[in-house]
């Protein structure tokens, strides 16, 4: 059969076709009334998105950017933090605070598994800036934000959230919780290619940011913000995905009935099901789950079968079906799991189209598991059916 | 009349179709033997297009991320360094200079002129590093980067080009000359939307880099290079712009029948004879030139006339005719002067048409200019038709 090339990897996801016309289509100068108009709606809109009343930074890089501009911004050299890491995004953390001559104290939990808060009570002494993801992207496994939060309330420890696969497949109440920096990025939820990254910024960073000293330029935060005022970006901004990232909050917000944060949760509760549906697939399957506790709604972690490299699983998708799917990150987990994504643009058919796909998969790459068709299907209908069920009953 | 929305500035530029396409068509993960194969062919392409033997790395961030690493990758706190600067982007180099802790000697020149070989002699003792424009697009006029090299051949001063707009409009001999680090932008001469910057980098510069300390992560290019020895980026790379810089990179491959440098070669005279068209047309229209000497062929800066806000003229060229021209950058030259770029895909119908449309706003915004219409086009086709002449001639 035909091979369509389909993207089910935790980054970049399947994008919006409305947003790769607006991208082809957009030739605007970024020192135009056109672009301040587009910059401003959408700087807006990543607000909502966000759930914030905080300022929102909009900048031409990966996520990885966004990442130093919080450390660059928050920090000077032999300020201490705290970062907490369960896998590979968690320790780019402590390679950043390295590289900018901080002191990282770090809680660490194994792969698969998320830290207590005990410990990261623990180690809150003495602590400018603790850093976190909201989803572990190489792991499948969502950590408790809010727990966090509740930590740092009342003392003047910053808290930075990597969101970049968190937002749109978590619900996070930044300004409830006082997450000071919460980051996100483009080809994640948001439906688009990547090369932006974003930050919301609460008054106490911002705070901050008067008094460290590590050198920062082209990720200065105060900078964009002061030209962000005037609808501008200090350098000179990817206004083709700026525009495609405006149709995406425009699907977004059409997905609410006209209101981006319900179209937000419902884009949470999609993920949701999506993940819910593949899990249980996956157990049906015989297949074992990565995530030993709070699974993402982002991306499924499975272990392959024993005696099976997963890069086989990987490889059997793309040859067979077309779909891209992600291998274990890191010489730990490469070879060992398997990661199929549910942020962004997948709606059910995506989803049981995968699993379907994936029962193909099990039995050309192994001889010991499961390779009856249909369990997996099955059981991802039957958790489908509930949750719609589940879902229209609430709603009565 | 109709109004297509046309750019004429130095910096986003008219985009290239074929790349428009290839844009809105990319959905690949960067994980991918798809993309590795883009990836490569696109470095690869890129050196051809630079002209050099030294490796080339690509970031996704604006021109201004690349001169950032070209500080932050060949600096240490309190090192000498020298900027030259006539414009406001040689003042970029300083404000750098200055986030990264390094000590910046200056040699200046008015905005609108060049600095003299014998001022950068002069101060060329201890430093480490010389940082320069190829082209200032501030002000439209060339600085001679092959002068300045010849001043540092047998030291061990590195010398680094911000070539953003000199690139496809100005001959360069990186590699004959000793230009150590030459970056680019996308949204330039190659005729793709901004987003992404790269930077051919020295074998002497890379070895700079395992001495200094200045703090990189980010814009690590040694991480990068390691990367890119694999096919791979270091951090998620920007993929719908990569497909359509590959695009373009094809098509000047495509005006050089095949040759990558020919058609850079041709990519820069037909820059030159849309300037050269234009000066000649500004020039029997009344109007001075900015560039008291060595006028650029990436943009030609205009003084407005007398008594006239050169705002006035950009707000009637978009006004009456939906094209996007320059106003002056900055407090000095904001209101004084407008600039109209010739870098990239611009042919002869483009530039005749843009100067038809400057006698119009001419004749709007000022009643001492010369109303009469049609000596600017003239001016233009008599230069236009003397270099075709010209070219044809040297071919025989």
């Amino acid at each position: 059969m035909l091979h369509k090339n389909r993207l089910y990897t935790p980054g970049p996801t399947q994008l919006l076709p409305s947003a790769q016309f607006a991208m082809a289509a957009a030739t605007m100068h970024h020192r135009t009334a056109d672009f301040r108009d587009l910059y401003v709606r959408t700087l807006a809109d990543l607000k909502s998105f966000i759930g914030t009343r905080n300022d929102v930074i909009l900048m031409a890089c990966s996520g990885s950017g966004a990442m130093e501009a919080s450390i660059s911004n928050l920090t000077s050299p032999g300020d201490r933090v705290l970062v907490l890491t369960a896998g590979k995004f968690g320790e780019r953390w402590s390679s950043l605070a390295k590289a900018y001559g901080v002191k990282a104290e770090v809680v660490s939990a194994p792969y698969g598994e998320t830290f207590t808060l005990e410990a990261v009570r623990a180690k809150l002494d003495g602590v400018r800036v603790v850093y976190m993801q909201g989803t572990e992207t190489s792991t499948g496994v969502r950590h408790d934000v809010q727990g966090v939060a509740k930590l740092l309330k009342g003392t003047d420890t910053l808290l930075v959230v990597d969101a970049i696969t968190g937002l749109g497949t978590t619900h996070f109440d930044v300004d409830g919780w006082g997450v000071d920096v919460l980051i996100g990025g483009s080809q994640k939820a948001v439906m688009i290619p990547p090369g932006l990254a974003y930050l919301s910024v609460s008054e106490r960073a911002w705070q901050r940011m008067d008094s460290t000293s590590n050198p920062r330029f082209y990720f200065d935060l105060r900078k964009e913000r002061k030209s962000a005022a005037k609808g501008e970006s200090a350098y000179t901004p990817a206004t083709s995905l700026i525009a495609g990232l405006g149709a995406a909050l425009d699907f977004i917000r059409g997905m609410g009935n006209g209101d981006l944060a319900a179209g937000r949760y419902d884009l949470v509760e999609n993920a949701e099901t999506a993940a819910a549906m593949t899990r249980a697939a996956a157990e049906a399957l015989g297949l074992q789950l990565f995530a030993k506790s709070s699974p993402a709604a982002a991306v499924t972690a499975i272990h392959a079968p024993e005696g099976v490299d997963s890069g086989a699983i990987v490889k059997a998708f793309r040859t067979q079906f077309g779909a891209v799917i992600a291998n274990g990150q890191g010489d730990e987990m490469k070879g060992k799991i398997f990661r199929v994504a549910h942020l962004g643009y997948y709606d059910y058919l995506d989803t049981i189209a995968i699993i379907g796909a994936l029962e193909h998969v099990l039995a050309t790459v192994s001889k010991t598991t499961h390779s009856e068709l249909g369990p997996g299907l099955r059981a991802a209908q039957t958790t489908y059916a509930r949750r719609v069920t589940f879902a229209a009953a609430a709603a009565v």
